[in-house]
């Protein structure tokens, strides 16, 4: 019956408050391996910087926690927002580009985290598929569509070229994926309710940081 | 005169409106390439998703643009929000970590971006320093703090395992860097008003990914 309960809450999570919720889950594992046993909202808000109402009603939006008057147990807290982000269920994810970003993130250990993993990799480049060294499924670009429907794959990342990533985003959407990593250096576009995007600009994000200079003392 | 009024202007800009003017600046470069000559601020706004009178009030945080009775002059606000955010004073950048993806984005030739320059590279493995092909500088991870303060390098990457993330945040602002694009897996601190930080999480992009499609149908 709980189960069912917190299904049934998922619907309405505006996405502001998801993203919240996982950096909140991702301080909250910190904390259960600092060995911290409690928080209250107001030592969650010192470690986010974000205002302790805003905490409070986000895990409320993930349903009943339980007694919070002597603050969040972290561990219980881990567990609920693991529970019920749906980060419990392991989605299959896609990487579309070996070039040497795509290589870098197919290599990374970090990447085998909660509710996602990398089950199949993708290159125009036959040549690519055939030197790179990993256990993950390789294939050629243009069988995205079928492998990432047999598969069942969820989630996808761009790191190809500008120039190619919006051909490849088309091409994920028409295979059936419900989220998209693009790390490509240009914007992609996605039809309207088709899947969810999140875009990394490294170059983007040196510029903002170039203007916060440029703009005032630090 | 203009220059001067300009360099006063600048100290009172809030960050949020700093990181949505170079979103700003992104998408003027892409329409400058595409030929469009002007536009108004509502099909700016219809480009970028945030509401006109947003746009129209963050560039008015530039200074005075001149005539937008007819919308803005695309080549004109590029060049206004080019000089304006300080992306036209060129920052040394430098990167700390030539692992997979330190290498990767040092021969990423997405990095030629307006407002900064790669000119020093760091690790703290000494064969690596020796094996790597590149054409910018590279030094032992111990003498981060001197060459940051010899070459007047104000961004600094960190791309190193999460255990040595804060280490090397705190050579960095010990060299006087004013801001920093960590891309390692784990948040780093710095003092107050010490410098500007950036996060680049790519695993946590994927989990963000992950809890939206777990939580409701795209």
């Amino acid at each position: 019956m709980v189960k069912y309960f917190t299904i049934t809450m998922k619907t309405s999570i505006p996405t502001p408050a998801i993203i919240r919720l996982c950096s909140l889950y991702q301080l909250v594992c910190r904390m259960e391996k600092e060995g911290i046993p409690r928080a209250s909202s107001t030592e969650l808000a010192r470690r986010t910087g974000l205002p302790a109402h805003t905490i409070r009603k986000d895990i409320s939006f993930l349903g009943e926690i339980g007694d919070t008057g002597a603050g969040y147990e972290i561990s219980r807290l881990r567990n609920h927002l693991f529970s019920n982000l749906g980060l419990k269920r392991e989605k299959k994810a896609c990487l579309v580009g070996l070039g040497r970003l795509g290589a870098a993130i197919l290599a990374s250990p970090n990447l085998a985290g909660e509710g996602f993993r990398i089950a199949a990799a993708f290159d125009s480049d036959v040549n690519k598929l055939e030197t790179i060294k990993t256990a993950i499924m390789v294939f050629p670009s243009h069988e995205i569509v079928d492998i990432v429907r047999k598969m069942t794959i969820e989630l996808g990342i761009i790191a190809v070229p500008a120039d190619h990533a919006q051909e490849i985003a088309d091409r994920l959407v028409a295979g059936g994926i419900r989220g998209i990593l693009n790390i490509a250096p240009t914007p992609i576009t996605v039809p309207a309710g088709g899947c969810f995007v999140r875009n990394i600009d490294i170059a983007g994000e040196l510029r903002i940081l170039s203007a916060m200079i440029g703009n005032k003392k630090a």
